[in-house]
């Protein structure tokens, strides 16, 4: 199969064969980094533009090790140390960013849609690194990666999404992706974390996470954002821990081989228990090397690879 | 012809032979930003630092792009992150800098003479990525550049130049380079923007921009400061942009063919407008990629490249 | 001999074989770094994570200058733009960088003991780039080297130490370091800045500044640090300079050939005058230059290296 995407953008627009080729490709370059010499010259004088207007760690180094391990170029830009601060608009920034000649782009905004627009003005591959609430494909792929490497298949699984739902690209990605790879979706968080009409997308709403989680063969942990409390979303961390938190009292309602995932980083004792996270169950920093290998996989699926 | 400088500071200090070789080099090295494979080993093994105390965007990701390209191996230092902030001089950091044996430092200052400085107490090659209201002579170079491959000459071309003159490091490097080139410069703006005896560096003044385009080959629109709009220097943007800025109706008062320039980040509405910035007289874009060609062109003859 | 340890944490931990090993390395190495292809492909493949939580820029760019010149892959993570400001621990932050697969990680921290946590935590090999008051180990190497390649060995020399013991990670590494490797360390400075019990490392005290230097070998001047005036710790800068600044009168009654150091960023006039820090015992510039070579000396012990 050729690929011939020129962006990656969110799940909705990806096939189911793209994505299978995505993950495939993903199995076969995960080994170099398992190698003394961590490096392949398959994108030697490829340049790679990070693009990251919110801060972050772990998405970043993953994109700037995957790109440097395939040979890419890299340059980053954030928002802090750019003429962003002067009041250039996105769209000029873009056009400014495509007379470089970059040949893709990855970038993460705080506006939703910002990738999609970013993506129609240039010709370089641009990648979403998370655009606001709305999506986080290359998160939602490294975790079906996870659950695909664990359990053979993604198809007819029940996967439970705990937490706030609401504001959370991952939640919306990983529930597009996984419904459209043939996995069940059950969702389950305070209504106020419950958006309106998400069954539309094929999930299913449970409010007690009991219910979500009693035959669950992956168990997604969303991470609560402290700075939402004040926005009265919850009414404290320790009464978020007491309803939903995955405790170890909670977890030994589930299936006994069940995966826990949480797209990191961890608030401990408030979404997820230490001895949760940090358990056998726990596939957490897995999800962290493979997203080494799904960000390789895309650079080099985008770039001309082929399967 | 052998290029023996040591930096590059400024025009003034450049002469007609090493611009046109700076020129034809960058011509050379532009096809290789449109391979596939953007790279050539020219300068493995050269060590650029490139230290910005201001903010920038598309200058430092232009140095950074041209830098890998030729595959020298770059450091960035921005003011921020390092021990200025403790108060160590600009003299004790170059020093120390140079104690790590660079090739090349690219020093961008808010302080002018500061690259001067520094080129004098380091044996590295120093280039001035602005410095001050004083010089941007890579800005000055990638626009020569610009014009030459557009109008296949730039002696005898009249080049207007509107807008802020008194504060702009831009206008300051153009009018000194294009002059030296043998073309005619002139110059527009209000009269607080204007400073006082700049017609010694051989440029005309008109303190209407109808007087100054209308038989220009060449318009450079520089960019308003929105900053010093609080210093009084101009009373409104809106004041400004209907005394001064570029719109549709005063570009119908220019030659057909002329080049609408600018260097970035654009202020739509204010100094230029959309229509006219994106319209097909300008060759903004066209600047932006010729920047990486001349940084190129400058690490390339700066290390040692024969032309 | 075969270097078999993992980490570079502090002196303390480092044998007399292991610092002879490093500093025979780190002589070799030094040479790349004036060749005009200053390069080697020795860690090509390797992947490095550079983790600042303090600003720096010397320490820093020695780090990714010695790591680019190995060819090994440099990472870079600040903790301004990371998720430390979301609140992730220390340990999470560590095992998710260990799951990217990295073969070394630099660390500099506020908090002391960081770097010793971190290296039990992960596979890769953790040097400490200086953390709180407690060690900072290259510096302390950088150190050694310098005076060894001026004098011919370490073994019976005089070295004195001079200002704020108490507050400085270099003194600590460079008293445990010179002591172990021989040679008698004198410290002087204010009472205030003199920790009690530091005779227990073998250090002697003297609180007069022209008995620490008569008969040194070595005087290592300390940086203040400005911002401690404020708590009390000494007066002012002016009488700081006045009993304990090492002034060109002061120098006049130490030994001709006596070698001045300094970690900076000096102080100019504070705690060493212009003249001293400037004139011809001073090797402080040559600190800098081994300071790049220690640090490839380290990356390639580390990484398998073989002396």
């Amino acid at each position: 199969m050729e690929f011939v995407k020129k962006d990656i953008l969110d799940m909705e627009s990806l096939s189911v064969e793209e994505i299978q080729a995505i993950l495939d490709t993903a199995e076969t370059l995960k080994e170099i980094s398992t190698r003394s010499i961590k490096k392949v010259p398959t994108l030697r004088g490829k340049s790679i533009v990070h693009f990251f207007y919110e801060a972050s760690t772990r998405t970043k180094t993953s994109f700037e090790i995957a790109a440097k391990r395939l040979s890419a170029d890299t340059v980053s830009i954030s928002a802090s140390t750019s003429s962003i601060v002067k009041g250039e608009t996105l769209a000029d920034t873009a056009k400014n960013l495509e007379a470089m000649n970059p040949d893709v782009i990855v970038i993460r905004h705080h506006a939703a849609g910002a990738p999609h627009m970013l993506a129609r003005l240039v010709k370089a591959s641009v990648i979403n690194a998370g655009d606001g609430m709305h999506a986080h494909p290359t998160q939602a792929l490294l975790d079906m990666m996870t659950v695909r490497e664990k359990r053979g298949r993604l198809e007819g699984l029940r996967v439970a999404i705990i937490g706030d739902i609401a504001h959370s690209r991952v939640a919306r990605s990983n529930i597009v992706g996984f419904i459209k790879m043939g996995a069940k979706v059950v969702l389950a968080g305070p209504p106020t974390m419950i958006p309106m009409g998400i069954e539309a997308l094929g999930a299913h709403v449970r409010h007690h996470i009991q219910e979500a989680i009693h035959d669950a063969d992956v168990i997604m942990v969303l991470r609560i954002q402290k700075e939402r409390q004040q926005a009265f979303v919850f009414p404290s961390e320790r009464e978020y821990a007491q309803c939903y938190g995955l405790t170890v009292e909670r977890l030994a309602e589930a299936k006994e081989d069940v995966l826990i995932m949480h797209p990191g980083p961890i608030n401990r004792g408030v979404e997820i228990a230490s001895e949760v996270a940090d358990g056998p169950c726990s596939v957490i920093l897995e999800q962290v090397a493979n997203g080494v290998a799904i960000r390789m996989a895309l650079f080099y699926l985008l770039l001309g690879g082929r399967r």
